[in-house]
């Protein structure tokens, strides 16, 4: 019994040790990430039902990426493959001033052939009650493009609540090219999240996040749509007014898949029930977690997000 | 010829690498630790002859225990036991906001049933000079709290000077159980040292910290009461008046046992015949440096803890 | 749609690396390991649906088990409860003439208290078509004898195939009480696996290993009787005769967890509807693979143990 | 001064520590190799001059790979590109009957439009005394066919001896293709080295090693043809008859490698003027200790090898 | 075609992981690390042909020093000695107030006995356009001494640049040694780099760092005299007048290495032909990445160091 | 209340992993040892008091070779020293053919100037039963000759039993040096140990390796002289006439200290009343569960060694 369903690419995820460089590592901590199954993660952690769908080779490489999915409790429907690469991305994490670094070995992957017909769609959207995927699927390939179209629009039909984070990604299309595609899938978005800079870059948006996120739900009808802005928060334009989240104060050990954090808790919350604000409180606490653990996984606990927004709170109060 | 004794509980620590948590680290920090042998491993490192006293399973993860204490040059007295475990914790320490969380794994001690007859007493106590034990002991087991009081009665009647940490552990007894037992406990120690919170909730003290020592000092006829504040640093109520103490600025590493250094190097101080406010100044500056050092124990030097000191004055007096 | 439903205890697993001992390791090898769940892996790793029942404490330690089985893609049916540890096991693994030694920790395990009706056993038994539990799961305490027998005893009725693992653990029960009450869960085993020495020592079993099967299908009443000899293979008793299975030639690494190897592979073989024959060698071919793999966990896939077993064989035919 | 050339691939090299699989590795050890450096890298270690000819990405992945060459004191000769991937491969060492696999995901590797016009060939071949490259490079893409082709020959044209290596690798194209392209390559070939297997299964030879060896000496006019058979040691064709080598006793480590480190002592050897007899046994003895260390280079000393050989000779005369 | 020469010793360098100490580490981090080899290294990474000159002894330890330098393709000129040790120092790093404490255990090393003639200082004088190397190599041995005047004496009749760190260590020399040697050097001397505080405590130099550049440049006659100053920044007394150069703000890992990191990217951007003011900053952006970086080492790139330049401009814009 | 007396340097010990060199390691094992505190920790572990002397620098290289000792219940008594260096050795332990290689680092210890009065040998001497060095505390300087000298005199006056291992090593002195040296000493020793080459090469003895020891125990008026042979076992003359020791079958992990491992069970042995025929077998079973240990120390438990040995008589028995 499937409560959220998402779809796209994870990769292996591979990065030197504090203080060394790819060039100069030794050992490299292995793991996978991606952010459709990144947010399927967050929201089994936070007890919500998930399904993370894909395409991989069938290969240890491929099965490694199950692997760390299925082992936070989310289900996994794998389309097999036996063309296509897995792809890949290392990271170099520097402090300041040399910043992160990102290489991406991802052509080829196997995910960019797979059709809508490769999974159990029917059966799925039967039980689920939302659907998530970002900008990043259909930037890989045509084939993704429609598919990712596809997903949307019967999700849309067999009545999920459909969520799309629009994850601009540089390497893999240009502004314009990204812009075409994501006007025609906004069609079937009930939730849009995007951050500010992509909002504007991407989506010629301009003034502040609070009128952005209301001319983006107003021109796209979409019943929320939620612009983040990293320490600054997040604001969310609703069918009620304009609501602002603060960011939480963390201490960063590993920046990479906050943003899924955020969004994965967010649907949780929403699948749980609770509103918006609330929603946007357990996404803003979510990610602030996931910004003291290594890897893009959030692996918290609902006690301590529970904890985490409630230590916040009280030290507004004094 | 040991010069301080000490009597308590030592635990197995495990601990994840920075940026994991149980659920997923693959290995884990090994280290064994307990309030009474941080104790006795400072004051050594000091320059104090310590001897640690305690009842464990006679295993290799009871001789593990002893192992890790000996290397410190602290001689052991132990009851070797059949029944009963080696109590375990795990402990996660988070960054902001996630903070650190310990999980204790306890119950049923091997230490649990120690009386008094099964150590030497005599002996030890012929020699020695200063007697330490904390308020987790008490609260470990009724034959605890029995040996608890024994020892400091007979530690008082030999002329050693005794020490007493509250160390409350509110999974261990309710403030009403501590209150009572500790209450009894007072009546033979001479130096009390309480943090503030404790003196608080425990104690059902209420002032500044400065009033709280001396309305201790004068309700339990202590010597020196001292009441521990964190990064305010510590006050010190004695004969001729109330000390303060600021803490050294330190940027902490592994916060756990900064309060055993502490009392460790503020007792080896006094043994060794320093001033109340030079052995605070001590126990401040070894307690900044702990918390540089992973691990519950205060390696330190006395060469680097004159440094400290001095440095840090030099800072002040500027 | 689980095929095969196993119930047991799943400990921690804390080892030191080679060459290190318990007394002198810094770090420790941690992972999380049982004869049912490992035979739950090993069943899942061969493509059968496996499911994994057990109580464990609701804490960190408790979702790291059911972490290190979901991984594996099994599904997990857990009690969560507040009360009782989670039993941990220290492993050192040494050459000749150091061995191997095993400390337990195990003492008042959460599951302890596990009554059938804390499972949805109805549903589970609906689909499932096997049933697997070990000796070790009667032998923790009362309560699970009865559970134990009570879900042999469903099990049965629900026309599941029984499979029982004797496992004696000296440290658990004696010779007699474990003899005492295997003999009534035999009476609902139809696949019994039991150890050459266990049959010798437990069960008073003499004479030649296939007079061992034999003796104890006649005597049960079992369908199958497997007797496992370590490097010397096994035999099995059927019905039409008793036959034998060489142990596959394995340089080993870890020999942990070899037995639930050959069990969960051979339930996976008779699952998938092969002979017991074909079973067998299945079952060798994985536990030698198992001895190469750190760890209790079979990690194996269904192309290596075909290949395996092809190589094997073309060995033999030289 | 370069003595020796030689041209290929180098691809990164990860692998789980002993006991993990790729499925569950938490960190992968970190390398680079390929035949042609492997061999470049050997030399060097015995004093003969080795330059290293590549094409590779220009990123920190290229540039890796470059520092891992450079580190053994050879020189490098890059052509940077800013198409085209690194090759890369996993590698899984697993003891008896698990055996090691071996996972390639080197599809679009920079080199493959790699030209000869791309290198300072005629300043190389000045002084350069051999050249060396082997089967891998032609089979990579039609351009490294031609490539390899026109490197052979301009070193035979200036006076190089040029050794080659079959190298045959099934992933990269079939028995057929590689018959009909290398036997236009043996036409510039000084001194061939063939694995016994790829003698037979690709270059159709039967028989003895000795009659294969003096076969495809006579058919392809080459100086010496070098027939490997792992532990059976080598047999080299030349011009005044058939030498045979025995292969030193060694407990292995890693055998990745081990044939490149024949090549690259032989080369070596052959350069400081040894006879074929000494420089098989060089080889030899260098590939035996390269069984003794991780990673794909013979990291050893001319004093080392030296070592070796005497008392393996002494090992023989008791 | 050597563009810079160093001269001087490298020594090995081990230190425990964050938290340990020498005392307690069971496993070292293992480098090797020197001035000058530093120097080299930075001046290669930003694309200058360097090479470093040194005496050590012919052993693994000694090739260990080679190595490192050699894997970022510099050139080295090594003097093999059988006779001299290879100087080693331990270092451990400790957060405030532990701070970071060096061990030095560098008597006897092999370089102590070099001569000018053990090189081929002609040949390499006869391409290179700079010299460089510190004051702590004359501090090592009377011979040194020697062989250092003669260097900078060669250098410059040879019309090369000379650049000389005054790298004063209180372990090796007293500063009125020091000073009595420095003065002779500085007659060779083109560009003098000396710390604030060697100015002054060993040049016996006063008032600001501008006017101690000032001083120094007209007393030794100097094209350049950099005054550097840690976080504050350095200043150049230039024909032309003083510069200044603010530092980078980093976030330190390693603050070891990071004078040498600011040298060789001076000397690289100066051989390149950029100006006093643009060298300055490349070398004050080095070593800021350098902080970010484990080890001596600064392994950077020249588009990192661009960016670095780039963004720290922009961040004063705004 | 010490019962046996060592007296001898301990060098720090650094090893790169296996398969790694030291060329090439980045990480290396840290530990301390040498003969005389090796016997010392053996004796302690099998429930001897002992005690070890030594010389070292005052720093945390000396403090950590205290450490190591100690954490292993030795008492220690130190000349700290602020001249002299602490000995190190580099050990690379290789599969055949690579073998075991040992760099040492020893020049200018503290120990060399020890004299016996830098300890309280009066006190000490009175309540120990035994005395131990080995001949590489003699051939570390004439004044350590001298002290050696004088201890195993004083020793003897005092009624201890002395024990003394040739333990040659050719990098110290000539086997001439060794030879003059050892004759005096001899005349102090009641059991001397010597390895059946050092017999042969060093003390020019010759014949069967009982013969060796009856010449040497006749010849030195020894009580008992043992001649070890590896894995041949060892022969001991005696009063009563020659004994022999098998060695225990052992696969070796690391073989250094071995040795050590033999004579610490041995003495240990003595002490506690055993036959000579007992603390051979007793030794002998040590020495090979210290070959699965790495590093020099036999961290042994008497219940272990008591197995080991039954389970090998056990075999002989069958």
């Amino acid at each position: 019994m499937v409560s959220l369903l998402t779809f796209g690419e994870t990769m292996l995820r591979l990065s030197p040790p504090e203080g060394e460089r790819i060039e100069t590592a030794r050992e490299l901590d292995f793991r996978s990430a991606g952010a459709e199954s990144n947010v399927a993660v967050t929201a089994s952690r936070l007890e919500t039902d998930a399904c993370w769908m894909s395409k991989l080779p069938d290969s240890p490489l491929g099965r490694r990426a199950v692997r760390d999915v299925a082992a936070n409790s989310v289900e996994t429907e794998i389309s097999w493959s036996s063309d296509g690469r897995m792809g890949t991305y290392y990271i170099e994490q520097g402090r300041k001033p040399r910043g992160t670094s990102v290489i991406y070995d991802r052509d080829d992957a196997a995910i960019r052939t797979a059709s809508i017909d490769e999974f159990p769609v029917d059966e799925l959207f039967a039980s689920a009650k939302a659907f998530y995927t970002s900008g990043i699927t259909p930037a890989l390939s045509p084939t993704l493009r429609e598919t990712t179209n596809e997903l949307l629009r019967r999700a849309t039909r067999n009545g999920l609540t459909t969520y799309f984070d629009v994850n601009y990604r540089a390497k893999l299309w240009t502004p314009e090219e990204a812009r075409n595609c994501l006007t025609d899938i906004f069609a079937n978005v009930d939730v849009l999240i995007v951050a500010e800079r992509d909002a504007e870059q991407i989506l010629n948006q301009h003034g502040s996040a609070k009128s952005i996120a209301e001319t983006l739900r107003t021109e796209h009808q979409c019943e929320v749509v939620i612009v983040t802005r990293g320490s600054d928060g997040a604001v969310a334009a609703t069918e009620t007014g304009v609501l602002e989240q603060r960011a939480f104060v963390a201490d960063t050990l590993d920046p990479i898949g906050t943003g899924d954090a955020f969004v994965g808790a967010f649907i949780a919350s929403q699948l749980a029930g609770d509103s918006v604000t609330d929603s946007l409180e357990t996404g803003a606490a979510t990610a602030a977690v996931k910004r003291t653990l290594e890897g893009d996984l959030a692996l918290v606990t609902p006690e301590e997000i529970d904890r985490v927004k409630k230590e916040q709170t009280d030290e507004i109060d004094r």
